[in-house]
């Protein structure tokens, strides 16, 4: 995307008192929910100017470019701001896993109301109700 | 959910400043993500025992339990903290829109990077790359 598209975009999200706005990255494919992020103005700006995931880190107060370290990449498939610009959802096509814990996302650790076997199916869309 | 189940899921979510969680919501099968809102702890015990997504409204200052005034309700299926806690995903059956503004989802508005067209399939596993 150009700085001028990203530009208005930016211009479009509503961002907290702590100017972060938190984004919900799902696997484009698959649409396995994988993590919540944040991002502050800047990351999002080098986030679609980029195609690569930049978020804000809360707790080390740094850019944090998904996989510069781990090589655990995001790629940018697809992105929509909510109904108010006051959260972001981002299709990635994600390289290795999600989480820093290892596992493929972030939230498939002890799930405490499991989904019913077929809900990870996705190759039966008649089996659904 | 037993309340004493709903009392440890509750124990262990780590809430903001402003006492929230911000709360993913996607429809379980067909794995759309739906909206974002935001749950304080009471409203995120409503959920589990009742089995009806509640949240708490930022801005108008309420527990608001989706669809008592709109009829959409969210139906739980699924619940996952990710893996600090700081974030929650419900799998819901969502009846009627999940937007205020009538649409199915808070995110399908003027998305600015859409997705290719085969993304929105899903009888087609083979089509990914």
């Amino acid at each position: 995307m150009t700085e001028q598209d990203a530009a208005a975009v930016v211009a479009r999200a509503r961002f907290d008192a702590a100017g972060l706005l938190p984004v919900v990255v799902q696997q484009w494919d698959s649409r396995e929910v994988l993590m919540v992020g944040y991002m502050n103005a800047e990351a999002l700006r080098r986030t679609l100017v980029e195609g690569r995931v930049t978020y804000w880190s809360r707790s080390r107060q740094e850019y944090w470019r998904k996989g510069d370290t781990s090589g655990n990449t995001q790629h940018l498939r697809g992105a929509e701001l909510d109904c108010d610009g006051d959260a972001l959802l981002l299709q990635v096509e994600q390289h290795g896993p999600a989480c820093h814990t290892g596992e493929r996302r972030c939230f498939d650790v002890d799930p405490f109301l499991p989904l019913p076997a077929q809900a990870h199916r996705t190759d039966d869309p008649e089996g659904t109700p």
